[in-house]
């Protein structure tokens, strides 16, 4: 964060240009060839103005995904909005356990009640359809987009890319993902008006996002141990908005406080429970057909890797 | 703790009957067999209201230790007893060396002031069987049993199980295991008066009580990792007992707070010693023959699991 | 610290005589041979009054090092020093990042401004000639050696012991190393003024000194566990020194703790740099060739520890 120059190295000094190349090394003998000290290269994607960083030596392109999300990413105006706030959940269970909580909602009902009041992702189907057609009526007119993709999992996208994109209904009275359902800060981007939908997408297998007409929340999983992951969650607000004028953060970030902090402790006592002498792996439910892709997904990279 | 009529899960809701049957589970396949997902059986056995759990798949059955201490703990009244106070010490050290550390008392006279001028467990012999006789003529007349019984160690039990129960004299002026000696709280279950004697009794290798007229101490050890051990102090009293009125926590559980806590200093540092390259074993005194006995105990123990 | 006629073990109340025999240990079999469980014997050696311990079962003699760095070390007074504070730093590192940090003065410049403005280490070899010269005939006016002796690393002492005595200038300004260059405590033992330099010594291969003419600050890097090193620093005065009249210890303590303070966030930040799977070494400057002689003592420890 932040503008600069130079990099310098606060041990020994040696200071690098903005293309990561060594210019300046005190006392170095004369035949060490500094153009072989530069910083490393790490390979980097923009997506609408957000940088993904993949370290593997042969990363997949995203131009798929790119091009595939980028009539639904436009109307948010990523590439100027502000970072509201930023929290990290330090969980003390294995990163896939974390992923897997993220992408089923079937402990939504039990676990998360603020979350289930608003949302319809668990409505019976029957429900669930009348009120998609006229959120999707509504998205439209004020300039969001009505495609749905799916390329989660091994399976579903030809290059390999993951990512998914779907804009599904709130309950009537609720504008966004706040506790009374009334705005939290202004519209994002080029939105004209709320919808009364929320989107839920995914760039890549670790960074989900919850889309709301006037606020993006960003979830990042980064394992730090075999049972120790950092869920970072930032909260995205139209860049204009001012803090305590526009927007609070308490009322903005409610809502996925608290049900990050219910996440947090299934996750922790579920790996708990796998870590038992007793622990066996139960069947999946209907509503766990994500973890059923991510899993299969998981165990293809990793015999691919090892091939 | 409490009371209810089923067990469910926080994460998924999958509800359990008492019997531990899996009674409901949204969205599972129809081609699931719930009957195969119950929770796991664990073995228990009641010993005088008392719950003993054992992760063995092949228990021993307790039954010849339940008919051998059973006129001993029965004026207790322990069906009935109230649970006073809670108190865990996490012990930087195995298990093993805080078991060691409790069934020796080796250590009592250097190491536990507060004890040795109030129990007679290290009196010379002569003054001990002074003090006995008197004791077990008022204990009988109290209402307790004269019985003494050590089953402790792999060689006394026929049926392997590993018990004992000895009831040893207060120094004079000493009614209860209390800073003053005086009653800490009214007499437990069916005992009639002070005898001046408390009594060392223990049930399966991990589990030491000390039982005075008018209140119980149960020591239970349980390793959390290697070196890493939860020692749980829990104080019970009658069970019409009040605190504020009856009874007051600090005096109740004085003798037995100072009496861990130097214990903990004790074996947390005996731990490092163990850990030292310098370390060797030396030799054991005659006061430690139930510590000889207990390591014979347990590498038969680890003989017999290994074959 | 302090002062006994004996040593007793807290847990069983064995007794120790000052030679470390065991002299009394109670209700031990007769037939235990007393005389095998005495304390353990370690390596210890002298060096003006201060113990220098050696776990190595055949230790180097220190002989060599002593006759060579008398006449140094003599008019500092070591034998009656007065410990005026010692500081305990936490390093999240390995003990050999923190001992390469110590001996190489190419990171002073960019990362210990207060050291870097008062001490003449890093100066242009010019300038530093003259300084120096200037230095060592105060110093021996004074009562301090000129001598100077280089023993660092492996090929630089025919016994293998490893030691070094420095004396150098600081900038005009400064007597000492403090805030403003004033004095912070009384000269100690028989120095008779400010020479306007300072010794840096070496004892072996963990233990650092920085003598002032009137304090000496003492580090010791002791291993605790791959990644985690106790960094002890201790400051020495004037036997008769008194604390709040003759010295103040933020004063005294002021340029060793904001340096020791800066190399504790560069090592344990050097240490996750080597952790990183992109880490690989880089070249040494010309103003690092104490480390080049450590680490290729180092390896010749392991060779001839391995052989």
């Amino acid at each position: 964060e932040g503008s600069t120059r130079s990099f310098v190295c606060p041990y020994h000094g040696w200071t690098y240009d903005l293309e990561g190349k060594l210019r300046a090394a005190r006392y170095l003998p004369e035949n060490v060839d500094r153009s072989a000290y530069g910083l490393k290269r790490i390979h980097v994607q923009l997506v609408h103005g957000m940088i993904f960083i993949n370290f593997s030596d042969n990363p997949s392109s995203l131009s798929t995904l790119q091009s595939d999300l980028d009539e639904c990413l436009k109307p948010y105006g990523f590439e100027r909005a502000k970072v509201a706030h930023r929290e990290h959940y330090p969980i003390n269970a294995n990163w896939k356990l974390m992923v897997e909580n993220y992408i089923e909602c079937y402990h939504c009902a039990p676990a998360h009640r603020e979350y289930s009041r608003s949302h319809s992702r668990q409505a019976p189907e029957a429900k669930a359809a009348g009120l998609k057609a006229a959120m999707i009526a509504r998205a439209e007119a004020v300039g969001l987009s009505r495609k749905s993709i799916d390329c989660f999992g091994s399976s579903s996208s030809q290059s390999g890319e993951q990512y998914f994109y779907d804009r599904y209904p709130l309950y009537p009275g609720y504008k966004t993902g706040s506790e009374d359902g009334g705005p939290v800060a202004p519209l994002m981007g080029e939105i004209k008006d709320y919808d009364g939908g929320a989107a839920d997408f995914q760039v890549g297998p670790v960074t989900y996002f919850l889309a709301y007409p006037d606020h993006t929340v960003v979830y990042r999983f980064l394992p730090q141990d075999i049972q120790e992951t950092d869920c970072e969650v930032v909260w995205l607000v139209n860049e204009n908005a001012e803090e305590g004028k526009d927007y609070d953060i308490d009322r903005l970030t409610w809502l996925w406080r608290v049900t990050t902090e219910a996440d947090k402790a299934i996750v922790d006592r579920n790996q708990q429970g796998v870590n038992s002498r007793y622990y066996e792996p139960g069947p999946y439910s209907q509503m766990e057909r994500f973890v059923i892709q991510y899993v299969e997904w998981y165990l293809n990279r990793l015999r691919s890797e090892g091939a």
